[in-house]
This record gives structure tokens, sequence and C-alpha cells, in this order.
């Protein structure tokens, strides 16, 4: 079988949940398996230095004219949520305490939380609101509830955003196929080729 | 007459050097004329507190390799010059030298130093290395350096540096079509399409 796709996201980065609308799609022309990665990008740039770019003069308004733009070119709609930047801790907790034993479910209540927030615009950076989109999905709510409170769940998130910055991410989306490194959502046609081709 | 394509670029930016390569063949599909607009990043990141890519870690390790793989795509030579960060501002003040009274040879001598910098990895952030490219494209040796040493040239190159910065730009390289901004080498795609299109 050849190597997964490596997903590392962050749930508060529009280009994140974007790149995640499209990934699945690239994937699978290619027969390749997803390995989702949510990831927390806050301790990560307190050791790179970055800071996010809504905080930047000029860059924030660009960004958000650009994610209007490329959500268009991509027909996929995403609204503008007026709490950010979002704390996508929580979601992150539901997932890695399910992705231990059932990593399909994992992702479908990442992916619930991510279009919640990004389309719908509704918060979900607290244990409820993350409890509430597992109940909708037919998990156990008080299963997620108490996974998420497990001093296990808890290191594992902080150990995935570890080994995620070990292997070189700073930013979200963050892709490597093959061992090949791509940041952004600009960088998907990228990815696509480099399935199709094996390189260049 | 359709408005021009406004380009910003600074020297030091590998991804600004290879967006230059790629954007004329464009303007020319569209039947657009070029607006060239080298500027100085360096007062642009004072306000903005932007860091340059090669400072941040993981980022610049990235980066160097982003380029390498989007060199190679689109066919274009790039070296990797030991000297980065370079200092473009004798090459911007001799592009707005001439700019004002030869457009074209202002953007063939900044083309010139940006090639010998970027392919050929030599030193072009000095007087006299600039004047020497002049001298090699036939232009006036004397001339060029004289311009470069008038206070109006250097009031020139921080008024463009200025608006530009007023206009948002806040990157390398920033296209602007129509009062769209398109910032970096990745959105060239997009900027094809716009021009194709009239927007989306």
């Amino acid at each position: 079988m050849q190597d997964q796709i490596e997903f590392y996201c962050e749930f508060a980065s529009p280009y994140g949940y974007l790149a995640s609308t499209q990934i699945e799609a690239i994937a699978a022309a290619h027969e390749r398996e997803m390995l989702w990665r949510p990831i927390l990008l806050g301790p990560i740039f307190k050791t790179t230095g970055a800071v996010p770019l809504a905080h930047m003069p000029l860059k924030a308004e660009y960004m958000v004219q650009d994610i209007g733009r490329f959500a268009r070119l991509l027909d996929e709609p995403i609204g503008w949520p007026s709490d950010q930047p979002t704390n996508g801790l929580y979601v992150a907790r539901a997932f890695y305490y399910l992705d231990e034993t059932d990593p399909e479910s994992a992702w479908a209540l990442y992916s619930a939380c991510y279009r919640r927030y990004w389309v719908d615009e509704e918060a979900s950076d607290t244990i409820d609101s993350v409890v509430e989109v597992a109940d909708a999905l037919g998990l156990d709510p008080d299963d997620v509830r108490d996974g998420m409170e497990m001093q296990e769940t808890k290191d594992r998130v902080r150990q995935e955003t570890d080994a995620a910055m070990f292997k070189g991410v700073f930013g979200s989306p963050y892709i490597i196929v093959d061992g090949e490194p791509f940041w952004g959502l600009d960088r998907l046609e990228q990815v696509n080729r480099w399935l199709e081709t094996g390189g260049w």
C-alpha cells in the first residue's frame, strides 16, 4: 500500500478549512488514504515567532479578500465568523480521543465542526459545542465529553502538535506526500501533480 | 486602453524574481501593458511587523525547498546566492532614475540585475555592480551612476514604496489587476484567470 497523505490543519485557519474540503478528492483520485492531523498553531508560532495573519496590518485585510475569492473559485461556501481567531483546542481533543479507536468518526466530527464554524459561523470552541456536534452525528455524547477530559487525550494533542513541528509543520494547511512537504491552500495543484507524476 | 498590470517586487525576494519571469507572458496574452514597481520591503515590514521568511525557523528551510520545486515546475533556472538577504536599494534607485525618461530601459536594467543575482548568483547590491550591468546593456554608465545619487531619485524610491504600502502592498510579488490585489507567485494562475474572465 502506498503512503497516506498527511494533512495538518489548525481549526482557526480558513485556508486549512478550505483545503480540507478539497484534499479527499485529490487523495481518492490517486487511491491514497488520508491521515488527518489537526494541530494547534499557537504553540508552534511561539517557537517560530510567527504572527497570526489576522494580526498583521495590510495582510489581514488582504486575507479576507483572498479567502472569499479563493472559496468562490473552488465553489465552496465560506462565512466569516465574528469570533476570530477561534480556539480549536476542544475539537482537537475530541478528534484525538476518537482517533484512538475510530479514525473515521474522529474526522467526521472534526470536519462537521469545521463546517459549522467556517460555513455556518457557529462557535465550536467549547466542550459543549463539540459534544453537541458529536451527538448530532450519532456518537455517544457522554463518551466524547469524558474522552475530551482525559489526561491521555490532552497529552496526545500536545504530542501530535510537537511531532508535527518536528516534521517541519509551521502553518495550515500543511500536507506531506511521500516525504515531500507542501504548505498552503495554493499548493493543492502541486500536491495533485506530485501524486500524478511522482515528483519533478 | 485597458489598465496596466501593476507588478510590485522586492529585489531580495526569490518569489518576486520568479513571478517577474512569468508575468510578461500573461500580460501579453491579454494585451495588457506592464507597470513595473520595484519596492523595498524593509520599510514596509517595519510598519506591518512582518519578519522576512528567511529569518523564521522551519519556514526558512521550507522556502528553500519550495522555491527550487516551484522553479523546476516553471522550468526557470534559479540559484541560491550565499549573501541573502541582498540589498535592492541601488537597483531600485537605478530603476526609478531611468523610469523618469525611459521605462523600458529601467525594467531591462532591473530584470538583468534580477537574473544576475538570482540565476548567476552574482552580487548586485552596490552602485558599481548596478552600473556594470547598465554598461553591459548599452546604457550610459556615468549617467546611471549620477542618476542613482540624485536626491530626487532617492526620494522617488521612498515615495514609490510608501505609495505601494498605501495601496496595501505588504509582500513580493504583489500584483494589482483592475484594482484587484493578488499576493504571491502562487496567485499567477488566478491573475491569468482574472484577466481572462474579468473576475468571479
